[in-house]
């Protein structure tokens, strides 16, 4: 029984209020799996680099004890890159540079050993590539989490529409859950959503945290307010990360273990947040996660 | 003892995307004092209206038991009017037409039966006519929660920042607070607010609930997600409204208490939204507030 991950394994360059950096490593398997890893094993990704991304960067997967037999290293070819500029909000960015380079032509391979796959995190893909990655793994995991954007719903929509009828949970962003469904109200659009396919909605929405949709109820958490969001990069990949992790780990999937999978996410999402890239999320220890966890309970509850 | 709220009762006319009124009954005294009505009594306002504000407008009022002996009817002249017309996502609105009339030389008279006031909301006014209210209360009110708005930051900053100093809680929304602080992060905002006096903040963010700040300590309510908001004028009123009922009601004022205030606050804020104006908060029942208020626990619980 496994934890597999398709997505990017990528380098990043990244601008914020906060800082610059030159190429780092980044990509949705990468903080997906390292916040996963504090949670869950075994955890496999399926991804491809060119033969620019170092021994060393691949070490960052291996010393969390993820399987990264299922990434392709292409001779002469170069890694997915993608350079982006925050605004002062930390809520918008602008693209600047995107370089498909390997992903351009990603012909997800599935090693045997990753036939064990118990639980799925697609990544934010084409989702063409996202579904010719769950074929492939064949078996029926008992979970599926799809993360996408609205780039695929510009471009592939019709593509996107059929992975969604073969998953279980959707992670997307408010403005991309009214854009698919054509809904202003988020109760209104995750009804439509969830007749799509998916049994479970999660809409992030940054700072303002996240809600969970699904069994006709309503879960909503707050992010974590944080003085310093240094780079927002990866914190949407971390949560996934941390929601799937959480689910694998206990081996239950429905809605109330998905409140408690929402929080780990949530968690290790901000910390994701604190430096650049995955600078915090690989350098974390149990007992600050614990605390942290504390801290949502703190800063959520009440006695009604 | 006594909850007296200073703030204004006028006509509104309201456009959104569901529907347009003619003049309906609104402002800030209106209504956090009829959404607080059903949590506590007394409740004294403070305000002043036009000959033009019938007797039948002052019985929503005296029929929710509301003492309106501080309401200055002014012979000859008209009532405060606000027209605005809410864009399609309900978070922006365009004034239309602002009539100050009565409240343009409004002088509060506080009646002697007043001064057994001990909790205090300065709704939305002027910081000038804030601040004299609070000083004809005399006494020594034990809560006293002060609503502004950018507009009074803009144009009467010193005022304001003077009866800052004054109050306990301050209640602005998030835009708000970052202008007020000129920080960004709202956690680096309220460090700033709670040094001009105020010693609780809460940032109200509509649809993304509300933070409170205070003791050292954080707090997070979501807004309750509704399939339809219909008109959402008002709905920090009653949310003030609610929450200061609430701390009358149980007549302790700290943090923990103010938790539960702030989700009696929301949830009266929730019904307000449901309908035009004060109709739906005018037609509660006990009953319905905490069947909402436990939709509100299942909303946010998890057991980490």
């Amino acid at each position: 029984m496994s934890l597999v991950i398709v997505g990017s394994v990528a380098y990043d360059a990244i601008e914020t209020p906060y800082g610059k950096t030159d190429k780092i490593v980044g990509g949705a398997a990468t903080y997906a799996g390292i916040a996963a890893s504090y949670i869950y094993h075994p955890i496999r990704i399926v991804s491809v680099v060119g033969d620019d991304f170092g021994a060393d960067n691949l070490a960052l997967f291996t010393s969390r004890g993820i399987d990264i037999s299922g990434i392709q290293i292409k001779p002469g070819e170069k890694s997915f890159f993608w350079s982006g500029k925050y605004h002062e909000d930390l809520n918008r960015r602008d693209t600047l540079i995107t370089d498909l380079n390997v992903l351009a032509n990603f012909n997800p391979v599935i090693p045997d050993s990753y036939l064990d796959c118990e639980y799925l995190l697609l990544g934010n893909l084409t989702p063409q590539v996202q579904l010719i990655a769950l074929e492939r793994l064949k078996g029926n995991p008992k979970l599926i989490v799809l993360d996408t954007m609205n780039f695929w719903m510009d471009i592939a929509l019709d593509d996107l529409l059929h992975v969604l009828r073969k998953i279980d949970v959707l992670t997307i962003n408010d403005e991309e859950a009214r854009q698919l469904s054509g809904e202003y109200s988020l109760v209104k659009a995750a009804e439509k959503i969830l007749k799509m396919g998916p049994k479970y909605l999660i809409v992030k929405k940054g700072e303002h945290g996240a809600l969970l949709f699904g069994e006709g109820k309503i879960f909503a958490a707050p992010a974590l307010p944080l003085a310093e969001v240094f780079d927002p990069t990866g914190a949407g990949d971390s949560f996934a990360g941390g929601f799937i992790g959480y689910l694998a780990k206990h081996g239950i999937v429905n809605f109330e273990h998905m409140r408690n999978a929402i929080i780990y996410g949530s968690t290790l999402a901000s910390f994701c947040v604190e430096k650049f890239g995955v600078h915090r999320i690989s350098d974390l220890d149990t007992s600050a996660i614990q605390e942290r966890i504390e801290k949502f309970s703190e800063l959520t509850r009440f006695t009604l």
